[in-house]
């Protein structure tokens, strides 16, 4: 019954209007497919966008990896889960998520996470990247990191992962 | 919409038959409260049997906070958050829970638990524990603490928590 | 080359007199065999009295733990390890002493640094400890916990332990 | 008496010569400035390099962040701290950094660290880094990041930091 897990990471305070719309439609179509999203929980950026467009859809699950206790978490998280460790978490974060996209142009924290899901194997998927974490991002990724330009094209991507389609250690 | 959150704690490999027998009705109890059963994740005693319990109740929600990323967790789990930071993940169990029960004889991990339980001003709930935990922990905890000798019993000091009938910091 | 490590824990602002004058005495004397001495670094209570006490002799070594970037660490700290990890760092106070001293009575916080230690099977020395406490651990302890009264006593009983005239999985 | 602390970063199984070679270079040269090299601790790439170079100098201080109880750890550590945090523990390298240095061409867990650093404000030296990685980080450093050449440019550059001739926040 362990439900597949989507994780989307993406900026806080320094998310684009592009980032932002993405992830609310990118919730909505992860939770259509019954997957649970999973988040760095806070109210802000692509992590407040992509609850909330999961809540827009009945039967919806939205988990929140929260960096601290003190730190207020986005109002539509179902599932709290408070770590305490600041950025630390983002370790947790990836290798909690079945698959990680990250939603447009990447900050640090978003850099470290998917830095981290290359060096756990995770499948990786970069939905509007810059094209600086781009060009990095593909030479580590050595053929674990695909690109999306839609939120439907990254529901897609995913699924010929899991169908097997497209190679990936995890899925 | 965030959902209330109770940790059942207890032994893997140690655990009694009282602890296993408790924690299967736990669980089973917890679900039909709506609540979500957290636990340490693994495939073994009391981790196991909560889940176990819990996964009997439709609509039940199961979280599990595994150690590491090659442990097998338990078949019962809904939602597995992976963190391979094995035992320093125990204070990520108690941060997320509302509150925390140590269901039956404590082991060292339980007991770190309890304790960190403590430390983060947690509401806690010791149910069938053994006397050394119970005149340590009854110490420690300043009036944080209750003993429940039933699930039922469980249940019901959980409710008076929520209802504030009985002071809690965080309910 | 590498140094031999033991662990000093007990309360911070809860430490009591004898206890803050045994940290203080005990941090001496392990500098003086050319030990580092290890705590969980803020400045308060036996943290702080311990790594005074070890500064008081030329070519000591003092480690602190922190839990945090905000915090103010001990001044008398040659090497300060930031975790940012809050509580979840006792884990990693354990895990970096071949020796786990509990000094006076204890808090959460040092009951849960025990139960880990126990957990990972660290030998541990209760130094003045209070009675729930050593009744809980000699139980959970199973042989590996050892008492003393006094800073001159815990040394002897760490030359013992590495000396194997008494048994420890890990010196 | 705290003592100033330079993390070194860089590939394990994937270290080329150059990267080695210059960081048994780098290891002497901060030992010789009397200050503490910091690694991820394990012993093989730039880790058992930079730790090897810093043993030559007599008074050195190395100082290794293990991802785990199982792994190796360099031979050349003096102070070993045991995380079991896998690689959640690249956060706290670089938190227990005052400047941190990534070595050669980086690989995802370098990556992952040069990230977080960037994420918690510390200054930031890449030595003989690729084009890829150079790229992205200097967009995300917003001027936290430096280039060098040659470790005896790394250590002219800390010096300039340290002496404010060039900006930096936590120096």
């Amino acid at each position: 019954v362990r439900r597949f897990i989507v994780g989307v990471m993406g900026q806080g305070e320094g998310a684009d209007e592009l980032s932002l719309a993405q992830a609310l439609e990118l919730g909505a179509l992860i939770a259509k497919e019954g997957w649970v999203v999973l988040s760095g929980g806070r109210d802000i950026g692509v992590m407040k966008a992509v609850n909330q467009g999961a809540k827009q859809i009945p039967g919806s699950l939205t988990l929140g990896i929260l960096p601290s206790s003190v730190v207020a978490p986005s109002p539509d998280l179902d599932i709290v889960v408070v770590t305490d460790m600041h950025n630390a978490r983002n370790n947790i974060n990836v290798l909690s998520s079945d698959v990680v996209v990250a939603c447009g142009a990447m900050g640090a924290g978003t850099a470290s996470e998917i830095a981290l899901a290359l060096k756990a194997e995770k499948p990786v998927i970069l939905l509007s990247p810059d094209a600086e974490s781009t060009t990095l991002f593909l030479k580590l990724g050595k053929g674990g990191v695909r690109i999306a330009d839609t939120p439907v094209q990254t529901i897609a991507t995913i699924k010929a992962l899991r169908r097997g389609q497209i190679g990936s250690e995890t899925l």
